[in-house]
C-alpha cells in the first residue's frame, strides 16, 4: 500500500517548493532529490507568488524564521490555496516563542489558507492546538511522549485536531501517529538514534510534501508513507554503519537510505497499524 | 594544459568571497578549501566593499536572494569591477522569477560592472541571454539539454552571448560547454548521478572563481579546468561509493575528489576538446 | 581532570542557544547533539528574548552578521547576562571589516553584558584586543602563529586579555591557548588538517557553550576540556579515513569523534599543560 506512494514519487517527480530554516535546508533539498522528487529553497517575498505557482507544493517550515521569511510564508501560502498545491507547516519549536506561535496560528487559522498537512513533534503539535506543553527547545519533552498507553487517547485528540483544521497531522517520535479526521495510524519504525541529528524532522516534512504532491488524491496514505519511509531509511543507515560512526555518519545514512529506496522494501519494512 | 591551472590555485591559494545561497553554502565553502583556495562567505551591504577588496575574487550566486543579499550583491560587484577582481556569476534559476531575472540583468549589462565568468545550466544561460526557456525551478529542462546534435549550433550561440558581454560562460549539464567570443570547448566528464545533488553546480562556480583568481592571464582554460575538474572528481567520487550509497555519501565523494585531485590526475582524465 | 567535564555534559544535556553564521550551521548543531548537549539555532530579534531565557547558554558568532542578526545579538548577550546565563563569543573575521570589528566590540565592552568566554584564531583575538593583525579573511595569518617560541608570550598577553575583560579566552591554532586571568594552559591536540574544513571553529566555540553549560563554576576547565575534546576527535577522525578520503569525508569523522569521545578517552589522550 504505502508502495505505492513512493512510486508515484519517483515517476512524477513533483517540484517542491521550501521556504525553510538554514540549519537543515541542504539535508531538507538532498533528501527531497533522495525520494525522487526536485526542491526549490527560496523566500524572498518578491518572489513567492511566481517559485509558488511554477511548483507542485509547498512545504513551510518556521525553523529559523525572521520578519522576511514570515512575510513570505504568508505570500507563498495563500498563493498555493489559490492555485490549489498542496502545503505542509512543520512548527519547529511552536512552543518556544510568541512569535513562532504567531507565526504558525496565521498559517493554520486563516480561512483564504489551507493547509494539507501538518508534522511537528508531540509537543509542537500540542502547543499549536491550544494544549499545555512546557517545551522551550525544538525537541519533544519527555513527559509529552506518546507511548503505548496513552496510544489510544493521543491519537484521539490528534484525529480531533485534524477534523478541527481539516488536515492531515503527523505527530513524529518513537511511536508516530499519522491521523486525518476519521483514521489514525501508528507507525514503529525509525531508530532512537535518530534523535541525535538535527534536521531529521525537517527532512520528514519535505517528504510529506513530496509525497502528497505526487499522491493528491489520497493525503493519508501519503503522508503515512513518507513517515514510514523515513524511519525504514533510518533502520537500514544504522545496519551500514561502522562501530566507530557517530550522528553525522548516520545523518548520511539516513538520506542515502531514502535515496535506495524501493517500493518494495518500503512495503516490507513498514510497520503500521490503524489506531482503533 | 588544464593541470597547470590547478597547480596555481594550489600554489597561491586565492581568497575566495562568495555571496551565495544558504542550502549549499557550506559545501561551496569546503569544495574551494578541498581545491586549495580559502573561503569568505559574507552578504552584509555594510562590509561588502571591505571584505571584496580583501579577497582575490568574487563569487555571486542568486540562489536564496533577498532584498539584503542583492544590495549587497550590487556593491561587491561594482567594488571587485573597480580594485580589478574577477567576478564570476551562478544565475541560479533565473527563470524562475522576475526578482532573479531583474537581479542578474542588474550584474550583467551595466557599464561598471564587469563579469569574468558565468556558469550556469542550459536553461538559465538561455533565460538570460533572452532566449526562452520555459524553466520553472532550478534544474535544466529536458527540452533545452545539450546534445551532440545541437552541440554546434549551441556552442555558437554561447560563443555569441559571451561576445555580447565580454566574458567566459560555462554551460554545465551531460555535455558542458566552455566559451568566450572566440573559442568554445565541449567537456564530457562528470556522472548523471551528480545531478541528485543539491549544490554541485554552486560548487563549481566557486571553483571557477578559484581556477580564475589564480590564472587571471587565462580565463577560459582556467574555467576549462575548473568544470573538467568537477567532473573527473565526481567520476573518481562515484568509484568509491558502496552499493547502498546514495546522493548523501556522493555528495561528500565528490568534495573528497576535488581534494585528492592532482595536476596530473586532471590531465589525465580531462575529457575536452574544442568545437569547431 | 578533563573527562569530568564531558561527564556533566552528557548528564545535564545543557540546551545551548546558538545566533551564528549560515554558513557552518548544521554542523554547529550536530556537534552539540554529538557531545551530549541539545542546540536551539534563532536570530529573528523577536524572540530573542525568550528563545535566550528557555536556554541555558547562549552562543553568538558573527561569521556572516547582518543589521538584523547584529540587533539579535545585542538583544540575546543583554538577555542572557540578566538572567546569568554563560555567554561565548566567537569572533569570525572580525578584523576583516569595520562592521564585524563594531559589532564584536558592542557586544564586549558594555557594563550590561558579561561574556564568559571567547573563542577564536589568534589573528581574530589579537585584532580584538586592539593589537595589530593584518588578517583580511577568517583564517589566521602565518605571520600571527602561536609557536613555541613565542607560547609564553603570547599567554601573557592573553592572560592580560582575560583579565581586562574578566572572560575565558581560548586561542586556537596549531597549538591551543586556553586562559584566564591567573592561568594559561598550552592544548596540544588536534590535526593540521582540520584547517581545511570550514567550520571546526565554529563547531569548538558551540563546544566551549556546551561545557560551560554544564560546567558553570569551573569555567576554565570547561574551555579547556572542550578546546582539547575537539582536538582529540581530530585525531580519532583522521585514524578512521581511507586514503581517498578528503575534507569532506573528515568533516564527518571529527563530528563522529566527538559522538564516540568518552571521558576516559579524553583524559587518555589530552595534552595540555599549564604555560608557567
Amino acid at each position: 500500500m504505502l508502495g505505492e506512494m513512493l512510486k508515484s514519487v519517483r515517476e512524477r517527480e513533483p517540484l517542491i517548493h521550501n521556504i525553510t530554516n538554514n540549519v537543515t535546508v541542504n539535508d531538507v533539498a538532498n533528501v527531497i532529490y533522495a525520494a525522487g522528487g526536485a526542491p526549490t529553497m527560496a523566500d524572498a517575498p518578491e518572489e513567492m507568488a511566481e517559485i509558488t505557482a511554477g511548483s507542485t507544493a509547498l512545504t513551510i517550515n518556521i525553523g529559523t524564521l525572521n520578519p522576511g521569511t514570515i512575510e513570505a510564508m504568508n505570500v507563498a501560502a495563500r498563493e498555493a490555496t489559490k492555485v490549489n498545491h498542496p502545503i505542509v507547516l512543520d512548527p519547529v519549536g511552536v512552543g518556544a516563542s510568541e512569535l513562532r506561535m504567531r507565526t504558525a496560528r496565521d498559517l493554520v487559522l486563516p480561512e483564504d489558507i489551507h493547509l494539507t498537512a501538518i508534522r511537528g513533534n508531540i509537543s509542537e503539535i500540542k502547543s499549536l492546538a491550544g494544549n499545555q506543553s512546557g517545551a522551550s527547545g525544538v525537541d519533544a519533552l519527555e513527559s509529552d511522549a506518546v507511548t503505548d498507553e496513552n496510544l489510544a487517547e493521543t491519537a484521539a485528540f490528534i484525529k480531533d485536531y485534524a477534523k478541527e483544521i481539516d488536515a492531515v497531522i503527523a505527530v513524529t517520535g518513537s511511536i508516530d501517529i499519522v491521523a486525518d479526521a476519521n483514521t489514525a495510524y501508528a507507525i514503529r519504525n525509525g531508530d532512537a538514534m535518530m534523535s541525535t541529528i538535527t534536521g531529521t524532522g525537517c527532512q520528514l516534512s519535505a517528504l510529506v510534501s513530496t509525497f502528497i504532491a505526487a499522491n493528491q488524491d489520497e493525503p493519508l496514505k501519503a503522508v503515512a508513507a513518507a513517515v514510514s519511509m523515513m524511519g525504514v531509511a533510518g533502520e537500514i543507515g544504522k545496519t551500514h554503519l561502522p562501530d566507530y560512526a557517530g550522528n553525522a555518519s548516520y545523518r548520511t545514512a539516513i538520506i542515502d537510505g531514502v535515496f535506495n529506496m524501493t517500493p518494495e522494501l518500503l512495503d516490507e519494512k513498514a510497520k503500521i497499524e490503524e489506531i482503533k
